[in-house]
């Protein structure tokens, strides 16, 4: 294994997370102390940063601040959602990247993000290899969705997932405290896998969640859900549903995007989200009081719930691409594997081949599912209820989040 | 003053809160302790639970459960949203509440609610006087809204005011992680008052909130509101919005309702609240990403986020409520007077007359609010900074809540 010397960029990108700063300060912290790493830079917005030449220099900040990282949600060096080229189509932007990374002897490349952020991490590995350049290239996983290939989770699922149980678990007490009854659709994200709406399961194994769970891995049967919420609704009194933002038809169509025009005619843009729509379509066949509540952005910055399991692996996860990176191994992501042992999770880092991960999504087993598809089963709790454990002490000021602030010092 | 001896019914009205049940505590555990109160009973939703003669024997339960009524949000004993009638008009409801006063030798009488439950509270307390039942009436306050007369805020409004605030300061974080710019409008509560919404002002004094604030208390001009909203955006490349959801225009109706008929003469159904509606709106303006965020129920049942300054005065004013009633004192609200020494806020527990507070609103001071009419004052901040002080140890089982689990055994 070569002992590669120079400097490293870190890059975030994608939708940002609860914990995606925790990985990125895994990053930051290790290769600020490690003998290899010449310098520290983050990109700014990610690979449109690495681009623009627009690098922090992370040796300027204070290392309190960057500690505070851990506690701070969103991507704090900016994202991007850049689609890169096919460098056989069109090389310019790999050409600029190597010419920046010329520039500043980047010799270490830190790439934070999910599905398609590992597809560009991917290319820029292999662009480096094709034209002999030495630089490691290391994935550093995030994504809500929990939909990289390949490891057992993602950092940044475990979060969201405690925000959308808890928030379930509170809206159940809420929803139901009138004698009059009630019917409340929560709307989760997830456009094509069902992890974080299956989260609310664990609010149902709790005693206080949805009756009924709807995820993007079964067909959406309209007819059906609203038999089943009516139903449940005329048994109980209440009903609560958690529907994840991506159902669909089974030909495929979107419902929140299908119902338009089969309720709209008249080419009117429909307002509001899935749960809206679905408040509407409830209330017509029950005339229930329905309340529809889209949990949007929150679930997915609610750091003030994150899973201290989640910061700390998030963590790991960035010191291990720093780790393996100046070990002289390059072109992977790190993945986490889960160890039970005598009832006991830990959880271990261990690197998957860039080139397998780029785009592949993982979805909810359909054993997982239960066979009405319209709840899930004890396995997944089994699975999810590890990951959320552990509550961090938060840094407030005034009692409300004290988050990093960076100076954001330019690299000349 | 008269040395009353027998039970008590304590009932809890009106939307819920992070910490009703904080209060509905306070009155349960001081008058399970009080000599002079012979049964302590819980009502099911409220005052139609004393119609229907349902009452919970409040001995029965756990005293470990019941603790835990300080940390588990929305009413536990049921809510309702019973109008109960003049009794001039009509007086079934009250000959019937007082056989069931009667029946189970009920003296003391609490009932924990915002406007419409203390006037309900105000009746029930005046009929008893008129036709000499020696009862003593104390009213509890509870309202998120904080817009009850003559205390310096009520319980709920704290806690509720820091989800707000915590949430915001997340959201902003998020909403301008990339570099293509956002535009984000959040939904508040606060129907009549801004004092929910005015909340995300603390947010923005501590540097991560809303650039514009709406609040009921000024009449909301759409124009003006898009023309801010552009010039925000055009200057900073991103802009956060909170608006409280009964904002109106200058001749009182509600944008909510009003943009229905002016956009969509065709009679649809408008899905979706003020925030995609005006989300939409100024997407047609700017052209920008925008997206538009209720907070909903999650703000009034956000337990996990409460102020332990809440959760102590909430309890506290349930206890003095007990404590008053028991020493003879009837026909009361009980009120905060806040106490500022040496820059320390404390708080004392007050009385108010009943017929003062029944349905008397109170508002934001306008000389909180800025001559533009879209931001809060400071004076608004210093205000509200002491209220969401402190983090309870919140009870978790599984890092998720544990909330009271109630036996709920009807006295016979």
């Amino acid at each position: 294994m070569s002992m590669l010397k120079g400097s490293c960029i870190i890059g975030q990108s994608g939708g940002p997370t609860s914990v995606i700063n925790a990985s990125a300060y895994g990053v930051i912290d290790a290769a600020l102390k490690n003998p290899n790493v010449t310098q520290v830079f983050g990109a700014e917005h990610g690979i449109k940063g690495v681009l623009a030449d627009r690098l922090f220099d992370m040796s300027q900040e204070d290392p309190a601040e960057l500690e505070l990282l851990k506690y701070t949600p969103s991507s704090a060096l900016g994202s991007c959602r850049y689609k890169i080229a096919d460098p056989d189509v069109d090389d310019t932007d790999y050409k600029r990247i190597l010419e920046v990374f010329k520039k500043h002897d980047v010799r270490y490349f830190f790439y934070n993000g999910g599905n398609d952020s590992m597809d560009t991490c991917n290319k820029i590995s292999k662009y480096m290899q094709k034209v002999g350049y030495e630089c490691n290239v290391m994935g550093v996983p995030k994504t809500i969705d929990n939909d990289l290939f390949g490891t057992d989770h993602c950092p940044g699922f475990s979060s969201a997932a405690k925000y959308i149980a808890t928030s379930c678990m509170e809206v159940y007490q809420d929803a139901r405290v009138y004698d009059t009854g009630m019917i409340c659709v929560v709307e989760i994200m997830g456009r094509h896998a069902g992890w974080l709406t299956a989260a609310a399961a664990l609010a149902t194994a709790q005693g206080a969640g949805p009756d009924l769970i709807y995820v993007p891995e079964v067909a959406f049967d309209m007819d059906k859900f609203l038999a089943d919420v009516k139903r449940i609704y005329e048994e109980k009194g209440n009903c609560m549903v958690a529907v994840s933002e991506g159902i669909h038809y089974a030909d495929g169509k979107f419902v929140s995007e299908a119902e338009v025009s089969a309720t709209d005619g008249f080419g009117h843009a429909q307002l509001g989200g899935l749960a809206a729509l679905l408040a509407d379509a409830v209330k017509k066949v029950t005339g229930a009081k329905v309340r529809g509540i889209e949990l949007s952005l929150l679930q997915r910055c609610g750091a003030h719930l994150a899973s201290l399991t989640d910061i700390e692996e998030s963590y790991m996860a960035g010191k291990a691409a720093v780790e393996n990176a100046t070990a002289g191994i390059s072109d992977k992501m790190v993945g986490f594997e889960r160890i039970m042992e005598n009832g006991q999770y830990t959880c271990k880092t261990k690197l998957l081949n860039l080139t397998d991960v780029a785009n592949t999504e993982k979805k909810v087993p359909l054993e997982w599912i239960n066979e009405e598809g319209n709840g899930i089963l004890p396995a997944f709790v089994d699975y999810a209820l590890p990951l959320i454990q552990g509550e961090p002490t938060l840094p407030k000021g005034n009692s409300l989040p004290r988050f990093a602030k960076l100076k954001k010092v330019l690299a000349k």
